[in-house]
Formats: structure tokens, sequence, C-alpha cells
């Protein structure tokens, strides 16, 4: 087993002295509370054995031991992409946690995969929803997704009542607790466009063979047709333990009394309503640069990325976030994805393309 | 390819010109529209080739022939449970759409699977539904099933008014058009009874992992919880067709585009309910009768026809359904139900003395 950090050394030693690694790692040894802390100060029992990196190297050296078959990937950005690629291509198992991977380099992460022998699976609700659906089925005979979405703490609103929401509104989110900016994702929808084009890569589908929902209750994760016009679908009360659970199980499963069991009868009535367009612009914009391919779907997470964090620091209403997203994607010129340079600089143009274009 | 038919010879012509099957039998000859009409009657082209066959014999006859892989069994008694029987121990698939087997001779079908390598497909939306959720999964990760009831006609009514329903508000059922029996069963809860017996013994499941729920709107048709926590279900429109076509292709699945796409948005909000004891009491006796074992599920099972019969003839109140089947099962002694004959002793044993019940 290997563990890695990015800077908060003292809950990366406190893991280490409960799991033994054979392996740890910190990209910055320096971070954290301000002292010179070195990667020498982990000090792990049993001390003998254990190896010790540091620098953003120790990601990929952590995701390509022999010793590893899982890599549980939660890591942002680009430093996690070059870890997931080096773990795909010795043919490992990534569970991965962070959306931006597949939006950003999709391409990139399915040919790494394909070369390699490797296989990503999903730590999200949704798309192991869809994975569990699917186990044991040929490709072949999946027809169409259906993705579920809250519809955020808006879905209610009228889009000018929403344009104007401010941030401690829009961080009310009516089923899951997450972080700020994944919150925000859901009161927009870019939430599930982003999902969308994990679940193209992932599941190998077609855009228009993904269709997204408003299921006010989050109790159904997804549901996935096939051919014969059946329909299956995960069902449960929102809890992240199972879809990082079955990350790790799949396609088996081992037994889990830890989670709350699903009760139909302690369920509210299940119900399911169009995504309202005018609602959610920013949802659609997302579909487009998905359809669109090539750089767009960077250059879409980019802009919203730095959208979002000027309308959660007051700089921007919320009903500017779609407008920013909009105003990088009408400038950007799409490339091929199919190499990282090119991904990392529509990323790049993307960011410094919003910022101007929230200050306009 | 084998067809057989009980008298309609009719039908049974037309089906064979249409699909030329290697034999045809017929159970009863001179059945039908009164005249003396035998198994040379059943002109098939092309002629040289077909092999005939007449009486009850014919129905273990086909259902044995090499040729055959997968025997469709649609025959209601004790005919239908000998070919059945046949088959599985020939290793054939038998595709089951009749519940009464399973429920009167579960274990001597279950004992027949296992010794010819046979196997049951279940052809109802129910358990197709689980089996389809289940499909590619080890036993040993099942942890509950949860089959959906639309809880008939009554399912608002007090105890005291149903009691006293007409067979015309009995047969009112509210999203299936079947037969007037299970339409009836329906409206008592018996279907579901039968069900859980079923499913006991096509999933291998005990009795205290199977639960029912009231769902009106008959759009889940079942949900399997897993040892992980995790829950899927199979959704659609109420239709027959996706059942059958599974039963054939099960594991896999062919393109069908003949059956209404589920829609959720085409949808009512799904909602769940509690089984109400007082108001299903025949409900209660048929999970008694399943947890006795033995032959006490036949005599469950045959004190309901009998029971149902009167009813739609108007001899008793829908209220003396339960009644009969609870002095029946009071009387009863349960046997062994390994022997064939065991079984259609209790089943014969029941009928009478639910007649006696009713006229007392």
């Amino acid at each position: 087993m290997a563990l890695t950090a990015h800077s908060n050394w003292a809950l990366l030693r406190e893991q280490a002295d409960l799991f033994r690694p054979a392996y740890v790692g910190i990209v910055n040894g320096n971070g954290g509370g301000g002292g010179a802390v070195g990667a020498g100060d982990l000090r792990v029992a049993p001390a003998g054995e254990v190896r010790r990196g540091q620098g953003t190297d120790c990601l990929v050296e952590a995701a390509t031991r022999p010793d590893v078959q899982i890599v549980v990937n939660g890591i942002v950005g680009a430093a996690g992409l070059e870890a997931t690629l080096a773990a795909l291509e010795c043919g490992k198992r990534v569970a991965l946690a962070n959306k931006e991977t597949l939006v950003m380099a999709g391409e990139l992460v399915s040919a790494a995969a394909r070369r390699g022998g490797g296989e990503i699976v999903p730590v999200d609700s949704e798309h192991s929803a869809v994975l569990q659906c699917l186990a044991g089925r040929r490709p072949a005979e999946l027809a169409r997704l259906i993705l579920t979405a809250s519809g955020g703490p808006f879905r209610t609103w009228t889009p000018e009542r929403a344009a104007g929401a401010s941030p401690q509104e829009a961080l009310r989110h009516p089923t899951w607790r997450m972080g700020k900016k994944i919150t925000v994702d859901s009161a927009t929808l870019v939430n599930k466009a982003l999902e969308v084009i994990e679940a193209h890569f992932l599941f190998d589908v077609a855009y228009d063979q993904v269709e997204v929902v408003v299921h006010p209750q989050s109790l159904v994760h997804a549901f996935v047709e096939f051919v014969d016009g059946s329909v299956l679908a995960q069902v449960g009360f929102p809890n992240m333990e199972l879809p990082i659970l079955y990350a790790l199980t799949h396609p088996a499963r081992v037994s889990d009394t830890g989670t709350r069991r699903f009760d139909p009868l302690a369920a509210e009535a299940l119900t399911f309503e169009p995504v309202r367009p005018e609602l959610y612009p920013a949802y659609r914009l997302g579909r487009t640069a998905a359809e669109a391919g090539g750089t767009a779907p960077a250059a879409f997470n980019a802009a919203n990325e730095v959208a979002v964090q000027l309308f959660l620091e007051g700089a921007i209403r919320f009903g500017r976030i779609a407008e920013v997203i909009d105003a990088v994607l009408a400038s950007h010129q799409a490339a091929d994805a199919r190499s990282l340079d090119a991904v990392l600089a529509a990323d790049a143009d993307a960011r410094a393309r919003a910022r101007e274009a929230a200050c306009s």
C-alpha cells in the first residue's frame, strides 16, 4: 500500500501509523502551518521498511508501484492527471473521485487505459449507479443512460431570481453536503454537464444516449436503459460510502452494514422533472461544449471554475457564471485534445479569458 | 422447435403454419367446437417432416426433445408440472409462466433442476425484475428482495367495505389487465404471497429476506438489496413482452423496439406504502403457509383457487375468500412436499375442504 498527501503531513503521519503503508509521499513537504517540515519528519512505524517520496513525482511513483492494484485518486487538477495516466498505462484500476480528469483529458485517459489495460472506476454516486446497473452486461446491450440531478436550491425559482442569488443561497444544497465549488455547480447544473462528459468517456456512449432528469429527492442515482427496452436503476439514500466501496470491490460486492439501508417506505414520493433550460443556461453550454469535443470541454470546465470562484468571492452575480462561460466558449478555438499540452494550454487560456470576461 | 396446445387445434395449426415446428402436439384432440377432430387434422406444411403427438404425453415429449433448448411453459396445473420436471431433468431452461408450479412443487422442481442441470427462468414481471437485477452477481451478494404490489382496487378501502365488494369491483385492476383469477388474487394480495413463495425457490432466499411493499403505480417491479447496502431496481411501464423476451435471452439482451420506453418524465410520482394486514388477511395466511413449508403452500393455493372461483360465481362474499383459506389451513396436516403424490393429495384435500368451508 502507498499513501500520499499534498501538504498535510500531520494527517498523513497519522494515517501511516494506522495503515502501515510500504510507501508514503508528500507533494509539498514544506507546506502546512508555516514551519519547514521535510519528508524526513514523516516518522512511520515500522520505520525500517517504509520508502518515502517528496515532490510531485511521488504521485506517479505511488500510483505505479508493483504492490499497488487499485489507485484511489482524489487529486484535483493536472497533478492528479499524470498519476492517473501512469497508473492506467501500468494496467491498474483507478478509482477516480475527480471529475475534471475525464472532462479535460477524456481522450488521453481512454487511450492510456486501452494501451495499458487499465480500468477507470468512478467514485461518484451517479456513475457508480450506472456501473452497478451495467455490471456483467455487454456494452452493446446499453441503449441509454439517464442521470439524475437534484436541481439544486433554485429548482423552483424563476431564472431572474436565481440570477441574483447570493453565495449563501447557492450553498444551501437540498440533498447532499459537499464542498462549495461542487455545491454551486449543482445550482447551475454544470455539475451534471460535467457528469454527462464523464459518462461519455467512462461508458463509451454517444452524447445523445445520455439524458438528464431533475429528481429532487436524490434517491434514484441513475437509470440505465438496455436495447430490449428494460430499465434498471440504482437507488439509495445519499451517501458516498457505497460508491467508494464499490469502486474497490467492483464487480464483486462485500458486506457493509455501516450505511443506512434504503427503505422505500421511508422514502418520499419519487418525482422527475425536465431540466428547465432557461433556469440552467450553463448546463446547456456544457452540453454544447461536449458535442464540440476536442479542447472545448476543458475550456468549459476552466471557465466555470474561474466564474464560480469569483461568484463565491462576491465579485460577480450568480447569473454571470453562465455569461462568463458563454463568452469564453464563444472565443475558444477548439483544438485536438489528444495531447496533454493542448489540453493544458486550453485550460490556461480559458482561465485568462474568463477573468477578462468577468471584469468586462 | 415444438408446439403444443390443449385443445385449440385451429390456432395450433395456424401457429404451425407460421413457425413450421418439427413437432406439434395436442393434449385433447377431441376438444374444441364439438366435432371429433383428431391429431391427424393438424395439416402442417411442410407435412413430411413434422412429428405429431396426442394426449398428455405430448407435453413431456415436446419438452424433452433434443432440438429444444428452452421450454416456455404456460400450462396450468399438474399437466404442466410433469413437463417442467422432465425438461429440467434433461438440463433445459424452462421459462415458467405458471405460478402454481413453484408454489405447489417448489422442492420437487428445485431438486429436478439440480439433478439435471436445468434452469428455471421466470416470465412474470416481478421475478423477471429480480433476475435482471441479479444477473451476473453471485447469490451470496444478495441480501434482500422487495417485491412490489399494486395493492389492487381496494387499496384505499376499509376492510369492511372490501369484504362486501362485488366481483365487478374486484376485477377493476388499477394497472394491469389480466385474467379474472389473477385479478382477484391482486385484490386479496394472494398473488403477492404466491410470488413470495416463488421467489424463495427461484432465488434460494429465506422468507425473511423477501419483503413486499405496495406501490400503486406498478412502475418499479422489484428492488434487490445487496450485501453492501446497494439497491438496484427494475423499472418500466406495465408490459409482459419484456419479461417473456428476457426469459428467452437471459442473461443476454436483444434489441426490441416494440415496447413503450420507460420515461421518468412521463411517470407519475412513485410512492410506496406498507401492506395493511387488516385489508389483506389472505396475504398474511399465504406467508404463514410459506413459512410452515411442506404441503402447506399447495393447500393454500388450492383453497384460494376454490374460494376465488366461488366468489366469481357469486356464491361467497369477497371477505369469505380469506376465511375459507384460513379454515382449510387450520385443518391441514402439512406433509413432506418432496413427493408429487403428497403434493397432489394435499391439493385435492384442500379443494374438498375449501368447498366444505365455503358452504358452512
